[in-house]
Formats: structure tokens, sequence, C-alpha cells
């Protein structure tokens, strides 16, 4: 499997994602090199590992998928790769997979320490280029795991801030874990939570602030008007048709939110 | 034919073009895949289908288009393929795909109803990753339209604001249909109708405001001073050498021009 | 060597890049093309020669590096196609290659005026897509430098603003030459001429305002504080452990830094 995917805060204004893939082809000419997000904020270790494990899945299985966002680089942190049931993961082992590893069956953890494996010399502020990339590209040629160093128990993970089933007051707390470049605000509240609702109608609330109903899809209500859609990561997601819910609702990642059946009354 | 380009308002910040990608990659490992445009405004139709119409015709023959600018999805719009004497489209019915198809000799047009190509679940909110990726990669390995469904006998259009010739008055009217990343103005106002002036030196109006004459490249004028040349799209375009149009004229998207032959007296 | 790298001020908002690489991908079906930077200032000629001298090396030996930045373009400026010892560089005669060209053992120079080997009609705005893009794909298909053109003996260069090693003074004396998208100032003062100071603890200055402290890597510094390192492109490097020190420093491209020993009663 040539497939490598990248996932970085590197951006696309300077060079650095460029010196990645050709340092992989360098390894592995017959390597495919997949962008999965590049523009990353600078040091944002969960944004990385939400966009990681946003995308990650659609890809076939042996695909290795490399997260750089590594603002510890140079530093005491290790550089890692997992092996799952499906996919190889490389990056710095500061929580940055953590979320994918989290939906993954975890095979294997090594310490990245074999340097025959690394780009030399090895700089101090550019593992992305040095390490991780050729790694990536060992793994698409088939080296396996164990070449690259011994063997880890664990690995350093993010919290996950679970949505709170709240049966007794009939509503499912949450938070906005991530706001996409249409400024819809995608939460925490996964699909198979809203099954305690069965087909009841729902609305989301901010505190007891009234947002928008729950609805099929964006053109289900008039532009301009908001909702609330099953989301294609699996979490509700709070939407406007045709406008930013992230400018209409001033509402951002980390605030609050709740699901509660409608009432008419209310 | 393995190639496949990619024309969305998706933007790179997300992991959105890259699930897209990997569903490709599920069906046709061999895909090639070349991004065409994915800063396309949120919903702008009308950008995205300029941007696939001034980019589509430079690939090679038998490649697979794909546009996602599809605010309505989810809803009533339909999904098509498109086959032309050259290319295959995808995407929305929403006329994303209209000012590329006007240029092109259509064979066939097919709905997109047949669930065996899709990416299943499909989401009720990002048909580009569960529909129009797996199809176009379908088409790329070769399966026939006419396995996708129905024929349709037409598609959605956008009105494309042709430029008016003026015999009378002696000018040509048109407007702005893009502004580029260097803030030229690409007009309407295509080559073969701005040879009813044959030879003759022309300027560029907007009203009766005398915005620049109408020169061979950008060098040809003064750095800091505007020009209008013959674009690398077809199109009249206007420029400010080694600046911004755009800041400098206060000129955008929908405004008017006219050209007029050159007059030495005014 | 399938292989092409592109090197722009095109961005990503518009259909450029993409339609230089369906030009490439018409010549070359199998050349495999690999983003360097588009972000390049619009002509910035020497943003573009530092990216690409920044990120070329990194590329399998017969690579062929594409740069254009391009504000003569359909004026007098030469295109030019260059061989050198491990690489071909193809771009417009205007310096954008001339730092790269700097570090490498240049074999021949070849004015590009052989129309058979351009995508017809040529446009007067978009050589990277009618000349350079089908040139790179060519010489990717192993076409000879000798088909393009006639020899050139020598090209056009850029200043390169070299460090000033002022030894009386006991300083270093160089300039920033680049901001990164994390706002980390890169200089002209390359690890060689570091070696003055030997082993000796350094700190860095404007004019004679005490920036930072030169330590090993970002994380050697608490969060918030200001640094310098030897940075992956192998100069020196200021940075904010954290953050951009673009803003915190209020420092550009231009602005003049030198380094001096660490004095302890300073």
């Amino acid at each position: 499997m040539n497939l490598i995917t990248l996932t970085t805060d590197f951006g696309t204004r300077d060079w650095f994602v460029g010196a990645m893939k050709g340092a992989m082809l360098n390894v592995n000419p017959d390597a495919i090199l997949v962008d999965l997000a590049h523009e990353v904020a600078g040091g944002d270790i969960r944004g990385g590992a939400f966009s990681l494990m946003a995308g990650y899945p659609f890809f076939p299985k042996g695909t290795v998928h490399v997260a750089v966002v590594d603002p510890g680089v140079g530093g005491p942190r290790q550089a890692i790769v997992v092996q799952t049931a499906n996919y190889f993961f490389v990056g710095p082992d500061n929580g940055v997979l953590s979320f994918a590893l989290a939906r993954e069956r975890i095979k294997s953890i090594r310490r990245l320490e074999n340097e025959d494996y690394f780009r030399k010399p090895v700089s101090r502020t550019f593992h992305g280029r040095d390490i991780f990339a050729p790694v990536a590209a060992y793994l698409s040629r088939g080296v396996s795991v164990e070449a690259f160093g011994p063997a880890l128990t664990e690995h350093v993970t993010l919290d996950w801030p679970e949505a709170r089933v709240q049966a007794g007051k009939g509503r499912i707390e949450g938070e906005i874990v991530h706001v996409d470049r249409f400024g819809n605000l995608i939460t925490n509240i996964g699909a198979e939570t809203m099954r305690m609702f069965g087909d009841k109608p729902c609305e989301v609330f901010s505190g007891n602030r009234r947002l928008c109903p729950i609805a099929p899809f964006y053109g289900a209500v008039s532009a301009g008007r908001p909702l609330a859609v099953a989301g294609s990561t699996g979490f509700l997601e709070i939407a406007v048709n045709g406008a930013s819910a992230a400018d209409w609702l001033d509402l951002g990642v980390g605030d609050e939110v709740n699901v509660r059946p409608w009432i008419k009354s209310r």
C-alpha cells in the first residue's frame, strides 16, 4: 500500500509540506501522497487530532496516516508509529493521533528510534521532514513497525469531551468541538447518543437560549435560518442555511449546547 | 483514463477534500487526483461554474471533472453525470457544471441513482464524499454512464451574461465575472467579440469613466498603471501592472464595463 | 524521472495551478506533480526564489523544479531551463531560480524558444500554463535540454544579502529574509557562519535591543518566550515558543539583526 496521508499545521504558504513530500518520494518514489489538512491552527494539537479523526477512515486499508502538529519538536516528546487493525499512524506522541486511535484496534505502538530510517542530519525543528516523512515512506514500502524502535505499551491521549445524557432532565449536554470553513458548528453529540430521543422532533439550545430545530438537511429550513443536522462526521452539527452559524449565532469551540425534545408550548 | 479533477467550495482548512480523495482511492487505487479549485466561496455556484469552465479544457481527453458546490445537498436537487465528446462531468444539477457544458458537445446526461456506486451510508450533508467521489472513481475505472441511472434530457443551466455589441454606439458592453487572486478583473468580453474593432486601439470604460487602454501584456504599461489584456481564459481582463486592479479601480464581480475605440481628442 | 515540483504565486483560489497540471499531464500522463509553494505573494520574485531554495533539495535526483513568479510575463524577459548536476529548473529568467541555482553546479542553461514544446496558442499572460508546464513535462519524459533552445552563458541573479562577520566587534550582522506561517523569523545567518562563536552561548539583538538567547529547540524556553534556533533551512531563525515572533517582536523581512556572545553582566 503506497498511500500516505498528511495532516499538519504547516499551512500552504511555505515549502514545509513540499519538503516532507520530497523526503517521502526520496524513500519511496511510488508513494501516493494525499493532503488531509494543513491549515490546522499553529500548534493546535486538538484541532489536528480532530481533523485526522474526521478524515482518516475514508482511506483504503493499509494507508499510512502521518500527522504533524508538533510544538514540542526537538524536545523530550517521543515520536511514534502505531499499527492498528486497518492502518498505520505516524507522528509525535503528543495526542495528535489519539482521537483517531480511540476508534481503532491497536496492534502495536513503537517509539521511532532507529536512525537508519531518518533523513540526516536530523534538524531540531522539522521532524516532519526528517523523521516522520521518511518513516512513513518506509512503512509504505512494507518495512514492519518492529524495525523502527522498541515497543511501547501506551501513547499520550487527549481527553475527548464526552456528551452527557441527562436522562432526568430529558436532555443531552455537549459542546462545540470544531468550526468548519462554512462556519458550521460541529458538536460532540454523536448519532447513537441521539437515539435516546427516538423519533421525537428535537431542538438545540445554548444554555436556555433556543438555537434551532433539528432538521434532515440544510435546505429544510429557509435561507438564513439556523438548523442542526446529523453531520458527515457522525456528530450533530449546527448550521445556518446559506450562511455561517459561527457568525450568526456567535458560538465557537468549547461553547456548550444541549438537545431537548421539541415542546409545542415552549 | 485514471485522471479526476476536483473543483469545490470545501476549502483546505478541513478534511473534506481529503475525505473525497480517500473515497475515490477506495474505489480506484490508480486514480490520479488533481485539484482545480477548492476556495470557491461557500455556496457560490456561479463562482464554481466559472472556475471549472476556466480550468477543465487543459486536461487530457477522458478526464473526469467533479465539481461540488452544493448548498442544496440532501434536498431535492438531483445529482448527475454528463458525458461529452471529450470528458465526463459529475456534480449536483444546480448549474455548477453548466458553464463548462455550454462549451462541450453533450452525449449523455444521467441521473445518479444507482446506489451500488455510492459510499454507504450516504450522509445528508456530504454527497461530495458519499456520491460524487465514488461515482467519479467508478467512471475513471471505465464504468459507463448508463450504469449510474436513467437518462435525462436536460440539466440546470445558469445564465451567462453575454457581452453586448452595440454597433450603433460603437462599443461593446460587458461586465466583470471574476476577480482572481492578483486582483485582475476578468470580464465576459471574449476575444472573438473584440474582433469588431479590428486593429484599432481601444480603451475600457466603467460607464463614462475611462479606466485604461488595451495593451498586449502587463508590462506594456508602467508599474502601477492600469491596462486591459486578452486574458488566458479567452476574455478581456483588466489589470494593474504590479498591483490589484480590484483595489485600485474599486470594481468587482457584476460591475459593468464597456470597450470603445481610442479617440485621440477624448 | 517523472517528478515535477511547482512553486508559484498563483495561489489556490483560482484554477491557475490546476490548469498548469492539466497542461503537464497532457504531455506526460505519468508525471507526478508535487506542490512546493503557491502562496508566494503576487509578483514577489525574491519570496519565490527563497521558497524554491528552501524546498528543492529534498527531492530525488532528476526532479524537474518549475518556478513561476512572473510579473514580466508576455514582455521581453526570457524563459529558461537550467540543468544542474542534480536537477532541472524551469521558469522565467528573472531571478526566481537564482537562489537555488547558487547552490547547484550548473551544467547547461537554455533559452526556451522551440515552440514545438509549447502549448498553442501561447497566451501573453499565462506562460506557466502555455510554456513552463509543457516544457517541464517534456523534460520529465526525457527530452534533453538542447532541444528547447539555444545555450545561454548566464542567467539573471538576485542579490543574496550575505550575513557579515564583524570580527572586530565580535558579532555577526544579518537580516530577516523570510517570515513563515508560524511567524518565525528566518535570518540569512547560516550555521557555518555561527561557528565563529564555537560553543559560546549567544544572543540575538535588533540593533542594541536584546531579543533572545540562542537555544537548541522551541521548547527550551518557557511558553511565550522568544528564542533563536538553528532552523531547518540551515539558517538561524527567531521564534517565540507557542506564538508568532513576527507579532511579538514586531519584526519582518529586511529588518537587521545581529548575534553576539552572551555576556553575564549585560
